[in-house]
């Protein structure tokens, strides 16, 4: 028997066929597959091309997978268009497979933990927290997207440089040396400059995200203004795994990390891990593709 | 001698002629003129359609134009672009003319004062302070659009009002009236619905900002969450003021206001108005448009 995870994440699609004591049998690793980014048709059909690839490299025929867990970003199962999506999108490949519609948050979590129970904490680009009870129960808090929440993420400490840095051109806000490291990063010379440049069509969400690292770099540097920006951001992190905690009688339980502000060691990931009593940064059990294919064991 | 003035705002342009005693020869309202949202070329069709219009309905020849001062949203007199861009667009009309290329802020200051001096508030859809002190000099506080600035404006009052509604949806937050306000304004059953009508291109700049009268009347009817943000937007308007008057040397000044959310009294003139132990609402005493005539005037 064969089990396939799917992770559509922000910028890959990751497909893994393993074997039920998780001996891995093939992964590949395609384009990006957020529908709302590329539209359902085109982002199906790079699913489905990474499907026959995998199931190619696997020497395998497509009627031997018998179970596909399956997340994508900006498809997550809260929704119904998703879950049929989804469902439609790999029977098309593999006809004979129990489909698990999941989400990209939910596989990360049963990666992270080896099974479907706990917290994940998530900040990259942006920011979420989701679990899951001894009740199979799930909550999510955060995951908003840029405009709406995304507390704490790599896009909200962005934005928030670049407002610190409109702040002190203004002659409102006090002097930081995130001014110039924006300037020099995005090689702009007046700050006016930040108006053309941040306005462009389609969002530059990514762009702005990529800007956190000036804040962590800064923060750790001793600047006040910087380090204040990641104590909110930590503060926001960390509300968002106590509301799981309520929300699930999950008190005690402590997250795994996701996302790339949280999978390395900076001022970030540790004040989350100082203001949850966590001794050390959490190391996932397993990759978010896995957690996709553990789902479908489970579901055999 | 006949003198023009062009208010070139978010929704509309407004072009009028006066004599240089103010009396007024002619008034034209067309469409909105902002290069950022119709194009540059679109734009200024836009306008000088207007001038003309303008002329012919006050009986005159273009040539008869002596002095045009004109301010156009997204094309202020920042840019070097559009110093260029205006004094083309209005010499094609106005031959004989000696233009002044303004911005909306600056003809909405002078207009207001009736001279190019003292201090604007402005907080509509966007938000920012404008001075000119004695000497000429101005400054400009704020006025970086929805996403890097716009502090206490209609926008950023309607996203904080979205914002607080998600953390409430999330249990994250506290409970608010602003919840219900928001999902009835908007016609939405479930919060998750939040996302798809957000995210919608182009964005929802105007959308959002419409949501803010929702925080006023929550505030006034005592709603904690939306009381305190209403004080938030009340100290950032204040502070733009301090700013000002401290780059100026305008200590004492008090400023004229601007924008739908200061031309009435409610929770956040008001509470301006005390932060700037100012008496009542300051009344201007003329239109923008009028400014802009003012401006051409001066310049004779």
């Amino acid at each position: 028997m064969y089990l396939m995870g799917i992770d559509g994440g922000g910028s890959t699609v990751r497909v893994m066929i393993i074997t039920p004591d998780l001996t891995v049998r093939a992964e590949y690793i395609g384009p990006a597959v957020n529908p709302s980014a590329i539209g359902r048709d085109e982002a199906a059909r790079r699913i489905q091309d990474a499907m026959r690839e995998n199931i190619r490299q696997g020497g395998l025929a497509p009627e031997q997978i018998a179970g596909v867990g399956v997340g994508v970003a900006g498809a997550s199962n809260r929704y119904a268009w998703a879950v049929d999506w989804l469902r439609t999108t790999v029977h098309a490949v593999t006809p004979n497979a129990n489909i698990v519609p999941s989400s990209d948050f939910e596989i990360a979590l049963v990666g992270a933990h080896g099974q479907r129970l706990g917290i994940l904490l998530l900040a990259g680009t942006g920011s979420l927290a989701y679990g899951v009870n001894g009740a199979g129960d799930s909550a999510l808090v955060g995951g908003w997207g840029y405009l709406l929440g995304d507390e704490g993420s790599g896009y909200w400490l962005g934005m928030r440089a670049l407002q610190v840095a409109a702040r002190m051109a203004d002659g409102r806000g006090p002097d930081t040396a995130l001014y110039a490291a924006v300037m020099t990063a995005l090689k702009l010379d007046d700050p006016l400059e930040l108006i053309p440049w941040l306005y462009q069509q389609p969002a530059r969400v990514q762009d702005v995200a990529r800007l956190a690292p000036l804040v962590l770099d800064s923060a750790t540097q001793g600047d006040k203004v910087a380090r204040s920006l990641v104590d909110t951001a930590a503060m926001e992190l960390t509300l968002a795994v106590r509301t799981i905690r309520h929300r699930l009688d999950l008190h005690g339980h402590q997250p795994m990390f996701a996302g790339s502000l949280l999978s390395t060691a900076n001022p970030l990931s540790e004040q989350v891990c100082q203001l949850l009593d966590m001794p050390s940064l959490p190391t996932p059990r397993y990759t978010p593709v896995m957690g996709g294919a553990l789902l479908a064991r489970a579901a055999q």
